[in-house]
């Protein structure tokens, strides 16, 4: 279980963003909103588009409103049913990515490739590696990760999700959040990776040396079967190098993550 | 569970030697031996060198006797206790291959690529992939595995070992062995295929589609862990792409297949 303290930062999102502040590690701009005052007052600050979100509970675009140029930020207040939230600013992203990265007891850190990341409404729909970003990105996202690894001097796999933004000459990565567990963008590493995001955790909290994951294949996708898709998981079966799981969580309901499927490429062509 | 007539087939040396005769696979030369007057006629057909192996029972060495040229048959007989036995022509083989394949309740069948196996003292110790063989012995390999599994109108995953042999400008391919199950020397699917043979056995026998499986990485190994070599099962686990499996059957005894590591490379090189 992860320290209490990592729990109180990243189930309330101002406090994860203060967190990261603190850091240095650059986040969208953002401020905290108690009130309908504070809400005008963060919205001449931050600017439109911006989205507001509750500070805890919130997850699959859930307790999100966003508030377009020139729209009414009090709708989105009502949204959220006055309750505490932040303002951030709308992030024009060029892509999505997350990283997980283990921390051994003895603070060795061995983060998996870089994982490129769609959403369909709000929703993880399909996770690639590797991401399509510069080796320059790359770098910046695992030192990221591991630095927050480090800075909770946390025991056991992370992730962290991230935006990648075109700036200047190149591009910018600003964190989104920070899950404390496995990560679904991750599961890829169950048939793609010399070692899984599941067996690696359970090395760091057991004490046992890290694993140094070795992505298999040329690329990994892994396919999110959502809702009514699961019923179709079977065609999947017999397609060279995918490898199918159903989670078997009873009813199929829209947006219900039920299952997914990985498939591994031997060339490199996407 | 196989098909009895599979098992009395393949659990006797003598029946599984002329099973493959009937559907003209080729085999070691061999002759049946249930007395000593027998034994001296098997050599004289056969010649020495030569291997007498009990028809039950025997596996990594056991109950085989070796008899060299000008060697004694009366000794080998006394080594194997008179038991029913088969003589065999010693091959000088170029190396040791296996293939499993696994058939559906179809008829559809799936082999794995072709597996190089090297052994010490009669225990599998490594197991290579890709086999170094050409594409032509490849496919004659996987061939004569296919062809087992349907004239046993077999569902599952059936092994078949087998020796690569110069012959004129090239080579042929000599069965030794079949095992109507998973096989150690194929244990690299867990980690080094996007199906396992365990998993191929399960869709088989279940009715599911089988999978089709994509080699991970360009070459993989298996390494067993025998006897004591398991208690340094360790110092595998930060190797980068290594997997290891400990099989906690208790006594490390000298010969005992504990565990193995399964190694995935992403370059070609050897």
């Amino acid at each position: 279980m992860p320290d209490p303290q990592v729990l109180e930062t990243t189930q309330d999102r101002l406090i994860e963003k203060d967190f990261l502040s603190g850091l240095k590690i650059p986040t969208a701009p953002y401020a905290g909103v108690h009130s309908a005052t504070q809400l005008s007052e963060a919205v001449e600050k931050i600017g439109l588009p911006a989205v507001l979100k509750t500070r805890q509970l919130g997850y699959d675009g859930k307790g999100q409103a966003r508030i377009a140029k020139g729209g009414d930020p009090m709708s989105a207040w009502r949204l959220v049913q006055s309750a505490p939230s932040i303002l951030e600013g709308f992030i024009d992203f060029e892509r999505e990515v997350s990283v997980v990265a283990a921390r051994s007891r003895d603070g060795q850190v061995e983060c998996f490739d870089v994982t490129e990341n769609e959403h369909r409404e709000h929703i993880l729909k399909i996770s690639r590696v590797p991401a399509k970003v510069s080796p320059a990105v790359a770098t910046q996202a695992r030192r990221i990760a591991t630095r927050i690894a480090q800075a909770f001097d946390y025991v056991g796999v992370l992730a962290v999700e991230m935006f990648v933004v075109r700036a200047g000459r190149g591009h910018a990565v600003l964190v989104n959040e920070i899950a404390p567990r496995v990560h679904n963008s991750v599961h890829w590493t169950i048939d793609g990776a010399s070692v899984s995001q599941f067996e690696q955790h359970i090395r760091a909290v057991a004490g046992l040396p890290l694993g140094k994951p070795v992505l298999l294949g040329k690329r990994v996708e892994m396919i999110n079967l959502i809702g009514a898709e699961v019923n179709e998981a079977s065609r999947w079966l017999s397609v060279p190098g995918a490898a199918v799981h159903v989670y078997n969580k009873g009813e199929a309901r829209p947006r219900r993550k039920m299952g997914h499927v990985t498939r591994v490429w031997t060339t490199a062509k996407r």
